[in-house]
């Protein structure tokens, strides 16, 4: 288990003092994602729960179902970390033959537009899901979530991805990328047993559209966040069937898509 | 030129009220940055400052000097803009021999271990430069660029790079991407033939080990950001020459490498 923060020296400056000390910083390690021999991405990521990350990754980056998954293996380097993901065989053929599509037949890589339409696939409509939350559940899964961020309590300065259900938080994993952190999240849910149908996935970042992407492929039928989303965001929202809950603040939220998840209040007045 | 926000419905909700509105969200474009014919990354980015972005994108990505840039255009399409970046012959030739390069021998792609060292390449460290700047100018240089983020006013959800030097803030550019406001950035100053070894990049995100690469790409011998840097990126920066300034809020900053470009206040003390 390699360490996600590190104490390093520090000159801390205000207006007429110059004070050294120490700050505690987030690790940042090149984590190579090698699927059956051949590295798909190589992502800065926390070094913490590989696991969840390698089935997680493949999960929402369309590369592997978890049942696919024969072995993962994390090799520490110098330079980083060889998470080697072995797929069954039906899975890693299919895996190369994407890859040599997306070579292109003369070895030459996709041109702009084949490259558009692989980065903007459509993800897929979330099962359907009997989730309801309340307004004040809502705003508040934002509120349970900061008690499971050890890592941002130690650094100020990473990410958290967590799943809420009436029970509260129930997982919660965190990276320095906010995409590693959700992907961290879907890996723990899936080795978990744990259906993303049944709860809301709260995150402390933004929301673009590949957060949308990587929800939907976990069917995860809500999606709370602290901060904005990108309008692409909401649309691909709206066609994933997510309802869309952002700027999550205080005891207030704004919900962008598909508000019938949301039980009103005994006493709301709908303006 | 494409709108770079819409205002989209909400429904903002807070305890016993809901009530519809809008919200003015950015737009966040799939962005596919094709050399020579070829997509070499597809980024989901503001659609503004597209010949900056590409033209800072060869620079800092290591794909082609400014000079080896022909021409650029930026085509529209339904699913995103193809920017089309032609280089001159030498540097297209190179870029298809490390392509080929990185595709492997077998077409395979490249197993973890070289992946990591792709990844992790040392940058240059930065030239010479005459520049130091008092700790109420590092400080005062964030406050400073908040009056040059039009988007951000507006959306509350994106991301500034700016250029500081004794004259201010004297460039900014925006983005829903910390990377791709830095890229925009550096392709701005080379268009505008202002050498970066002159003044200090100011980074409204936090600093990872990719955005100290792209300072010492540019030849930017400071870089002063509002949040924290991750340890590798201190390391990096260390390495590159690159006095890190983090946490710059209010009148405080902390500096984490080559401090010798701060001028002490007169009055300062050194605790």
């Amino acid at each position: 288990m390699m360490e996600t923060r590190r104490l390093l020296p520090s000159l801390a400056l205000s207006p007429g003092l110059a004070e050294a000390g120490t700050r505690c910083l987030p690790e940042e390690t090149a984590i190579a994602l090698t699927f059956n021999g051949t590295t798909q991405a190589v992502m800065m990521a926390s070094p913490s729960d590989l696991e969840d990350f390698a089935t997680g990754f493949a999960l929402t980056e369309g590369f592997a179902r978890p049942d696919e998954i024969e072995s993962v293996t994390a090799v520490e380097t110098p330079r980083g970390i060889d998470l080697q993901i072995w797929l069954t065989r039906p899975a890693g053929d299919r895996l190369a033959a994407r890859r040599r599509r997306m070579a292109g037949p003369v070895g030459c890589g996709l041109c702009g537009l084949d490259s558009l339409d692989e980065a903007l696939r459509d993800p897929p409509r979330v099962p359907h899901s009997a989730l309801r939350l309340s307004v004040a559940q809502a705003a508040g899964a934002v509120r349970a979530l900061m008690a499971h961020q050890p890592l941002h309590d130690a650094t100020r300065a990473v990410h958290a991805a967590g799943f809420w259900t009436r029970a509260g938080i129930v997982m919660a994993r965190e990276d320095v990328g906010r995409h590693n952190a959700l992907d961290k999240l879907a890996g723990a849910l899936v080795r978990a047993s744990r259906p993303a149908t049944a709860g809301a996935v709260v995150l402390t970042s933004r929301v673009s559209i590949d957060m949308v992407q990587k929800c939907a492929r976990m069917g995860a039928p809500v999606l709370i966040a602290v901060s904005a989303p990108t309008a692409h965001a909401v649309h691909m929202a709206d066609a994933a069937g997510i309802t869309l809950i952002a700027l999550a603040r205080g005891d207030r939220c704004e919900v962008f898509t598909h508000p019938h998840r949301i039980l009103p209040d005994e006493a709301t007045d709908v303006a």
